[in-house]
């Protein structure tokens, strides 16, 4: 596998195909043509050859796919046969929201500990999910061998929250604030800034763009 | 202004840009280098230099950017100059945490209309914003002159909402179901889905990509 030349955008899309997989698969259907996978998941054609090239075979030209095989290999490639725990810090109103949220595509991906400073909320648990005080954040992260931390803290605590992250080993930031913070060298940040989103996409409405659609660039 | 040359990854850099002006610009600073832009947006000075090029002469060379100048040059080109009316739909868990979400970068961004099924809520203000019902939809629209709406219905419910939205006149979705949702042309939709951030940073940390950022892709 040439896992390390995949571009960023065909990554983005993995997920895409692979819950549609596993909808096709949870149905009983055994082959899926390339065009049907392409309308379920409105990527065309082209694009999916493209992307699932970089993985080599996974299929025969004019035969289609095999639900299962290609089911088992994207949850192999996407690590969704292994459980994966998440740790939350900032337990505020998007916080609580993503504590609620339904990880839908995934069995395994799970969020196992919040943190927070609020005295009302830390050592309660909250929809299933024990919320640690800051101090706990290490221990935990360690015990609970959490490499992957969703941020939703205030955008002037961020900065120092994630110093305390990657202190404590977390390898990868979901950042679901404004703020651009930075991590050493081998820590990913992913930034999901949904006023960005927004004004992302007013600037098309404005600009007339002819098609939109996220998971088509590259 | 060449407008629908655009890249979707340079227009997604756009609101960066814009908000990190504003901060100089409330700080009193009259001018900044390219250098400096590029380390506090954390995109490198070749690709803010190739973003500005697409709006013709933004500033000259070796003399910085006018911080002023630049500021409302970006927002009007991100229509942050007039008032947009949003409407969000569904006031859930995620819903009600985007009803008090701070659009940090922006006072021109308003979630002005809510709309849900929940008899509970309907006919009350939540967080300041008034939840009609969804008959109302189409009436509140039109008056509010809303444009932009933010998704976040139950999955299965939202193909009929979005025909719903589009039938009222809706332009742009920003959808936070995990489904694949259509419209029809002329309607943009842009996807937010918050499992396939999480599967595509778990994905990048298993694969050891070298670096990871956002904005820097293209």
């Amino acid at each position: 596998m040439k896992d390390n030349q995949i571009p960023k955008a065909t990554a983005k899309r993995l997920p895409l195909y692979y819950r549609y997989l596993r909808i096709l698969n949870n149905a009983g259907k055994k082959k899926v043509s390339s065009t049907e996978l392409s309308e379920a998941v409105q990527v065309d054609s082209a694009t999916i050859r493209r992307d699932f090239s970089y993985f080599g075979e996974l299929g025969k030209r004019g035969y289609g796919y095999d639900v299962q095989d290609l089911m088992q290999f994207f949850a192999k490639t996407l690590n969704d046969d292994q459980m994966t725990n998440v740790a939350l810090v900032g337990v505020g109103n998007l916080g609580s929201a993503l504590l609620k949220y339904k990880f839908h595509q995934s069995n395994s991906i799970r969020v196992s500990a919040a943190f927070d400073v609020n005295d009302d909320i830390v050592g309660r648990i909250v929809d299933g999910i024990p919320v640690y005080p800051m101090s706990d954040m290490k221990e935990q992260i360690e015990i609970q061998q959490i490499d992957i931390a969703i941020l939703t803290v205030p955008a002037q605590k961020s900065q120092d929250v994630v110093n305390t992250l990657v202190d404590a080993g977390i390898k990868g930031i979901l950042n679901f604030t404004p703020a651009r913070i930075t991590a050493p060298e081998g820590v990913l940040i992913q930034n999901v800034d949904l006023t960005n989103e927004l004004q992302t996409l007013i600037y098309f409405l404005h600009s007339n763009e002819p098609s939109f659609d996220e998971t088509t660039e590259d």
